[in-house]
């Protein structure tokens, strides 16, 4: 899969769009397939997918969560029992109709999210408030047909996880939306991407749930990425499936229930905060490849000598980072260079005669593109102080971004073109939303706990001059 | 989920199947669901098969190969590309034929299996010799539309890893072949289950392969469990797709590629094989509790002592196990032993006020149902000779199982209700296999290598008395 010639990567600020599909096919991170709306994923993207994942199901596990799967096919008289669930993704389904070479008497829809799936086997295994909470995630792809598909951020199947739970009252559902939410925060922040985290609007809350809650993302074009979302679905489901448990009462009560997901979009996140004009920029903490080796040489004599050097740096260093040394025989330094930022490693060392000769080595960040010249004994403490240093410095570069791309507004003439989000006083009446959406294609994002607890730094709406209620965010959104 | 009763376990002798679906209720490994034929994986069964599969993960990843994730939808003009996969493939297909609203031009079957999702983008990232070998993996779920489905081993959507290769010539793919095979053996040592190991017969091979090796193993009814398959594709893929590569020579050549996969259907052949009248019996290797300790006692004071006691042998024995303190207050001692024997938790402590009073535990192994009294002190160095006499014990148990349960036969008159396999001088003639299926509704399993280079114990064939060519097992199977 070695490619001869680099191509030319748009650069962000001639069209953002356009860059991003240059680094996710010059990354080999995914390509198109030949089923519209699909994606393949390649192996160094699937990598950042799984490190993610990896570190996202520690901490379920942690948290007491325990993983089930069911069926991909939802039968669909399950999906139409919630109204407004089905009304919210039966635009969006794939329906098999056809199977073992027969017409199926029932239809079956593939899963755009499981709680139509699931809901009438929770309430089987539901029997007495002994048995809540019921807490359980699902890795599995889900299918949401997509007319405008893009790379991990929108295709039509996708690979996420699903938790779904039963509690016995409100306020223990309430709170582990919350504390779920919370774990999203902090695998954004493992990350290194800032969220803003907050309850949804009534219009753009999940189709079924009472309360939705967001990790909202700006990418570096200041449009907005829902990053996960965690969801209060009251007794909807529960009373349409049954989902009921004998308290210690002794009488029959309505289970209160959640979802809540994260998907693969959070890789399109992380390109979209962190990539600049050379392609990606990984954190060291999901980086495929942490540390690469670069040994530069002008002939044999040389070769053997750098190439020995690098393999003792690699033995020195041990199994503490993943780490390659790029031996490619038919490849120029500069060329693996160029290689390795387009994917994004975040530490380059370059070993060359002079490196081999002094017992040191050149280490290059790929987020400051800056060097340094240091003894090889030194190597291990540096680079552990590195590692937290681009961490750090990639979490504060995106924060400063952020910060810097919110508006405050009073009205709504006063959007623009301005990259970013808008923060506005709002009456949170659903047509002005509309109205929004419909004049600038933005709708609003969240309202974080901190507004919510403050109150509108306005008194009228910035859309309707109704009263308003609190200040919201508002942006164009992948 | 806790359940108020023990329900009854069938006898394995009375009847096995009925035994197996009891189990697997029992222990709450899965359950059917709403959609004929796919099943519910509960907790309990899942973290089964994530252990066996963080293992084969390892090896994969240890051994060079890399993971992909290709869409679940494949084209029907794809599947229908390669003559003798589609006939394999279509009667089990379940076909996509609305998405989005509307009718699709184009049905979509979703993957039985992902050769023709995947051979036709292999073809564009192979263009020279340079390129190869392409060794890519990906874990997902499939669908093959089953009439018949059985927990596990057979239901119309399964979760598996499906392996997909490409070398530059037959030598190199053989090997691959066998390579695989061979860390799917490893992986049912893993589980303690010996397999035997060789080809399939032409009737019995992979729909479109040139070659299939399987790993087979023995349920404890005598019937044949198929655990794992390796194919050698030849060239039938890649002429259909493309995939060819600029050789060395400067000549286009097509590649030569492999399929390899295994499936939950392990999870199934795990119950099968060390399942006993009591219910499971795991293997210390991928037992998600391997340790679970159950405290005794009669009173509050007593409860305060054991419970202490009991936390401390946790703390003391630190995160080596995956282990579980029984805190449940509503259920006897009884309830517990029998709830985790039936769980197949390979040990079990047991400490009541005398285990607290004298330092001591007592612990209690499944797979030979027996109990030693043993010094606190002693336990670490204990627990880690137990938990390899335990592996050791199972596979040396299902080991002789199969040994005393292969009959060498000269003639199929010989075939009788004797469970078991039979070893027989075979002439390989498709035809024969057809006519012993219908008699006797079995077929051949595989050719082991040792087989196939002594050739045939008998000069004619058990079926039709022509010349016989090797030795070959012959079963009923799951």
């Amino acid at each position: 899969m070695a490619k001869s010639e680099k191509k030319t990567i748009t650069k962000q600020a001639d069209d953002f769009p356009a860059w991003y599909q240059d680094v996710v096919r010059e990354a080999e991170l995914a390509e198109s397939s030949e089923v519209r709306g699909c994606g393949i994923v390649r192996p160094y993207g699937l990598k950042i997918w799984e490190l993610i994942k990896a570190e996202l199901s520690r901490r379920l596990e942690d948290d007491g969560v325990e993983n089930v799967y069911f069926p991909i096919f939802v039968p669909l008289e399950n999906l139409e029992a919630e109204k407004s669930h089905v009304e919210g993704f039966s635009p969006e389904l794939a329906v098999v109709t056809h199977a073992g070479g027969e017409e199926l008497v029932n239809k079956l829809a593939i899963r755009p999210t499981s709680e139509a799936a699931m809901y009438k086997t929770y309430a089987k295994w539901i029997q007495s408030y002994k048995d809540l909470p019921l807490r359980l995630n699902q890795w599995a792809n889900v299918v949401r047909w997509e007319k405008r598909p893009r790379a991990f951020l929108r295709w039509s199947e996708f690979l996420w996880q699903e938790g779904h739970t039963v509690f016995a009252n409100e306020e223990e559902a309430r709170s582990e939306m919350i504390k779920m939410l919370g774990i999203y925060r902090d695998i954004y922040e493992f990350m290194a991407i800032p969220t803003f985290v907050g309850r949804k609007s009534e219009n753009e809350k999940f189709a079924g749930a009472v309360t939705t809650m967001t990790a909202e993302l700006m990418a570096k074009d200041g449009k907005a990425i829902q990053g996960a979302t965690s969801h209060y679905l009251g007794t909807n489901f529960a009373s349409v499936f049954g989902v009921n448990y004998l308290g210690a009462d002794g009488e029959s009560h309505l289970g209160h229930q959640n979802s809540w997901g994260l998907s693969w979009r959070s890789v399109g996140a992380l390109i979209m905060v962190h990539g600049d004009d050379n392609g990606l920029r990984l954190p060291p903490n999901i980086a495929p490849i942490q540390v690469v080796i670069v040994p530069i040489y002008r002939d044999d004599a040389g070769k053997e000598i750098v190439l020995s050097y690098s393999r003792q740096i690699k033995e020195f260093l041990g199994t503490k980072y993943r780490l390659k040394i790029d031996e490619r025989d038919n490849q120029t330094p500069g060329f693996k260079f160029n290689y390795w930022e387009v994917r994004g490693v975040p530490v380059r060392l370059e070993i060359g005669g002079q490196e081999a000769g002094a017992a040191t080595v050149t280490v290059f960040r790929r987020d400051l593109d800056s060097k340094e010249n240091i003894l090889l004994a030194d190597l291990p403490v540096y680079l552990e102080k590195l590692m937290a240093s681009i961490h750090t410095n990639l979490y504060q570069q995106a924060d400063e971004y952020t910060r810097n791309h919110i508006y405050t507004i009073k009205s709504w003439d006063e959007i623009d073109d301005r990259s970013g989000w808008f923060r506005a006083s709002w009456s949170e009446d659903p047509k002005t939303e509309k109205m929004l959406k419909e004049r600038f294609g933005m709708v609003s994002r969240c309202l974080p706990p901190e507004y919510e607890k403050e109150g509108p730094s306005q008194s009228q709406c910035f859309i309707s001059g109704q009263p308003a209620k609190h200040d919201w965010f508002f942006a164009k959104s992948y």
